[in-house]
């Protein structure tokens, strides 16, 4: 296969993981006679930096123009603390979504047996967590009318969902549950909110499409608890934009491995593959960081175009560095650890 | 004193722990020389099952007449599967909330040392918690503007916020956190939400008022993060009421105590409180239900009259009976466990 992949290193740590995920998917390309064209670009600070915008026209064409996108991790301190600031670098990442038609975001949370101990819950508790949440990316309250009136006295936020946007992620997420478990979670707040009611009806008139499937709905609140409690309870659980954004990355935190979560962005035919970790600032450039959420969400976007020996070759390959203690500090355990790129080049080296 | 309290029983368990916190309540007035006029009224499905509705307005008018309520909780699963329903439980709730003008929710997570065990976390990551949330509960999303365009096919929820909200509830954190650890955390999603930004200048502008309190702003979703990781780095945190419906309950597993947590929900004269925990309709009836949240939500009762002395004979007489295993099912690890009512006698007894 000739692959293009829009290359989107992003701020902090992100150029450097990148680099890793670049090299091991050249491993891969390598071994299984696929040709890969990567094509860099701008995003966040260091696109506003550059070009005064976090997603540049020039970046969306590149993407556009691609197979699919590696992206590293977008923000900068600078930013967070002024809540007048202007230009935002997430703002290039939620036009982005939109752009790129990407509604529906895949966040796998799974354990490494050999990271159990790494977990803030009791191994019994997590062990055998397997979990996929499909996020609603591109509508809900991120993206509805928001200001303020009355001379900035009071702000607003609007929450809006049309029942195709309900549908064609709750498709995802059937489709995603037959391939697994057969159990579906409709995550809401029915109780309180009508987007939360039109969710919760247009899943159940989807329910008699797909028998098999053993659908609930809990509330975002009651959700919220399980998964610290009983986290290997869920199969796939499909929810709205925001709490999807809080609910993802609490379920994150609990499987101990956390900077070895990837993700995927989906919608359109091109989709986007990038670790669940942030920019981590204070680690950039010190060749420290945890490349493998990014390798790891190469696997995943191999695997979305339907190579799924390349996809396992990466996941293979990263199981055997944390079995024989390849690892960056954050997993050593004050044993020998290694850099970022050293763990690439091995990475790489051993697919 | 001489207190007046609405005693609002509600749906499930509620009755039978409220009796609880009855006796307790009143042996505690006997012993400090108060007396207790209760007051019971209808509330939650077992007002609409009676009268229609889930908060009528005689209840109201007994609420407002009274010095604080005491509730047990609301709920039943006839309403939670059916999105069309006219007439729910947790409206009844929402009215109440804003007809008293509670908008400020005390949520303490702490833990209690013989039930360190019970956690689903590790033993040394939730050691010494102790944080209280402040959760707005009048505004937000809950109480903007909701409903359907195109004949249904699209929803929406309006969140709104006024700086003066803000305030007064940001105020409250404030002052709770100069009387204990003197940390504040905001929890906001302004990276996104405009309302949040509203909230994050807010605060900011408030922090020359109390310069002794070191104030921190993070994001919902990383909250959610840090509070399966590292709980006890948390004193006071001030949210909006849709966040912290999330994040309160959350929190709420994470002690292993989560059976006994107590709530205040604060704004006006009158003050209700009442556990945290829901209806269980599973075990209504069948004398097994914790009733300790429920009394100890009596003691902030208390402390919220400013009688001290009198919250902390409560909580004395809890920890004693924990300690001497006099505890329901939930918390007797398969040694000898007591019905609601005979903990509820022992409490009274031992005050
Ligand atoms: C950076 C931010 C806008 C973003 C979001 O809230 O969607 C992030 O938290 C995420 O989950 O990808
Ligand atoms: C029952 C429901 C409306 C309520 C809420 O969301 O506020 C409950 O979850 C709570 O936290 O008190």
């Amino acid at each position: 296969m000739k692959l293009n992949i829009a290359l989107l290193a992003g701020d902090g740590i992100g150029p450097e993981v990148i680099d890793q995920a670049v090299k091991v998917s050249d491993a891969v390309a390598a071994k299984f006679g696929h040709e890969i064209n990567w094509k860099p670009a701008l995003t966040g600070a260091a696109a506003i930096d550059a070009v005064g915008e976090p997603y540049p026209d020039e970046t969306h064409d590149i993407c556009k123009s691609s197979d699919a996108v590696l992206f590293g991790a977008i923000g900068h301190p600078k930013f967070d603390n002024d809540p007048s600031a202007k230009v935002r670098p997430e703002q290039g990442l939620l036009k982005m979504r939109k752009a790129l038609g990407l509604f529906a975001n895949v966040r796998p949370t799974f354990t490494f047996p050999s990271l159990l101990d790494k977990s803030p819950l009791k191994k019994e508790r997590i062990e055998g967590t397997d979990l996929v949440f499909l996020r609603e990316l591109t509508g809900g309250i991120y993206f509805g009318e928001k200001g303020r009136r009355e001379e900035g006295e009071t702000a607003y936020d609007n929450c809006v969902y049309t029942r195709a946007e309900v549908q064609r992620l709750a498709k995802k997420g059937f489709e995603l549950a037959m391939t697994r478990g057969k159990k579906l979670c409709c995550v809401d707040k029915a109780n309180v909110l009508e987007t939360s009611r039109l969710w919760r009806e247009t899943v159940q008139a989807m329910e008699k499409d797909y028998p098999e499937v053993e659908v609930s709905y809990e509330f975002v609140d009651a959700v919220a608890m399980r998964l610290v409690q009983w986290p290997n309870s869920y199969d796939v659980l499909i929810t709205e934009n925001l709490f999807g954004d809080i609910l993802t990355d609490e379920a994150s935190v609990i499987s101990g491995s956390m900077g070895l979560m990837p993700s995927a962005s989906l919608g359109s035919d091109i989709g986007l593959f990038e670790p669940i970790h942030g920019s981590y600032p204070q680690a950039a450039g010190k060749n420290i960081a945890n490349p493998m959420a990014t390798v790891l969400s190469a696997a995943m976007m191999f695997e979305n175009f339907g190579l799924q020996d390349e996809g396992k070759a990466i996941r293979d390959v990263v199981n055997k560095a944390l079995n024989e203690g390849m690892v960056t500090e954050d997993l050593a355990d004050g044993g020998a650890s290694y850099g970022t790129s050293e763990v690439g080049d091995w990475l790489a080296a051993n697919i």
